[in-house]
């Protein structure tokens, strides 16, 4: 289980209740903070987002709205008492910042908190259920987008069956991998047999703050959910192509090149009240489109 | 016409919609900001205090709960496309982390910003209508609080009897200042005779987050309104000492003390989600004591 809960959905200038970018994807097992601008910490209360679910925290680049509420984020943890070490992964320069804050407050965090700088395009962290992997976008300083893959599922044993064929519970291990069984009178039974498919290992890919790039879409190949900015509707390109971000229909190109499920769009602009039309705009091209809307989860 | 509207009444921890430190203190002229904790520019944005009206901000202390939302505020400022110079008062060291914050996101404001690093109890800032000072305070780092004062206003003319005593125009501004007229028969009249006192000259005082300490009323003595921590109720003693914050009753004393017309409770601690314990707590001492609420603009 993949989804991701909206905590800030609007670029630098905050407006009209929006706030700067924040994601929390959450897994059964735990909650991945991606990105952190001003104000992540109230959103996460409004939204019950519960620290104790955050280990790993990735920060895409160092503009100010994609990490202001970060400090403020790691000092309220300390003073609620954590102990949990924290993994942090960021671009190079964020962990002088980091220091100095504490150091000019004289202040010391009671739990370790490890950072990972970002370099290229890596893998991050990866356990039994979950690979996440950094890959470089095309922004003014350097950027990294994120993605999340589920790792594949076992497949499921029907217990009918497999009991028909007295199979020993010794070897169901080898079924849920997939293998098929030889009988003690030497009858295979294949494995499609005996088991279904597991349920289908998703994955999600935030595409942080990036002009239009087609390379984007080859890093996110045949990914279920694909965030990707839309600072500007289509009539701004020459603007959206100037500031390095994109428009809501080259996103939805993006999307439609990768072969993406589905498409959710951020980063709206502070000239925009209404978002509707960032929608429209992009469904030409990509009808699986959404937007991402604060304070609302969407399942992957 | 002093007034202070309170943007965040918390303490470090923000909880059940509390927000960390700031306030907004204004003039017909113009709005001084003091604190800025984060998410301010949002609060800003919620209770209509206009960007183009700051041009000082004050910070008392560089815990991060009085000044983590002034770099996004400093850069929305830029994006929005400010060019009139901002004075930034605070703790020396604050500048440091500023330009590094710009530094790592190859950032540059459109305005100047003018640095003030906060020294001893000096004068900040005077013009024809007010006064701004700096008194030390009592917390574990260096911290400052701020007292405003409205420069006495002129006396006012009874334009009736002036008449009546076919005073020129051209001694009306000594009138102003309280002078008595001589007339050409070299009758005195008295000052008193012709004028009425002008309106009230306020005074506030931002005490900042300090331990309880009685030369802190000597700073603000006869002070119209202060502005004192009460972080925790009195039950609480030992660890505001602890912490160098006060609990509502010690706020109460160094009012009564200091002779303040009337008490602004504030930097209540997230261990509270009902504040009028303070308020009952500090009357017992200080009748005339009311509770900072986010939002409220409070007449000085």
């Amino acid at each position: 289980m993949l989804a991701v809960t909206i905590l800030g959905n609007n670029s630098a200038i905050p407006a009209f209740g929006r706030h700067p970018t924040a994601q929390a994807v959450i897994t059964l097992e735990q909650t991945f903070l991606v990105d952190c601008g001003e104000g992540t910490q109230m959103q996460m209360n409004n939204y019950k987002i519960r620290h104790s679910r955050v280990n790993h925290i990735f920060i895409s680049h160092l503009h100010g709205d994609h990490y202001f509420g970060l400090i403020g984020l790691l000092t309220t943890m300390g003073l609620l008492g954590r102990k949990v070490e924290l993994h942090l992964y960021a671009p190079p320069q964020l962990i002088d910042v980091i220091n100095l804050q504490f150091k000019v407050s004289d202040s010391h965090l009671p739990y370790q908190l490890h950072f990972h700088p970002l370099n290229g395009d890596d893998l991050l962290f990866e356990d039994k259920k979950i690979r996440i992997s950094s890959f470089k976008v095309f922004h003014r300083i350097d950027c990294w987008g994120f993605l999340f893959h589920e790792k594949r599922f076992l497949r499921k044993i029907d217990a009918q069956k497999a009991n028909r064929y007295n199979i020993p519970l010794s070897f169901y291990e080898n079924l849920h991998r997939g293998e098929d069984y030889l009988t003690p009178g030497n009858t295979l039974i294949p494995n499609a047999e005996l088991t279904v498919e597991g349920p289908h290992a998703t994955s999600y890919a935030y595409c942080a703050d990036t002009g239009y790039n087609e390379l984007v879409s080859e890093k996110v190949r045949g990914v279920d959910v694909m965030y990707h900015e839309a600072t500007y509707l289509h009539e701004f390109e020459d603007r959206a192509h100037a500031r390095f971000h994109s428009t809501s229909k080259q996103a939805a190109m993006v999307a439609q090149k990768a072969g993406a499920k589905r498409l959710l769009l951020g980063h709206f602009s502070s000239k925009y009240e209404e978002l509707d039309d960032f929608k429209t705009e992009a469904c030409t091209i990509f009808p699986q489109t959404e937007l991402a809307i604060e304070g609302v989860t969407y399942l992957i």
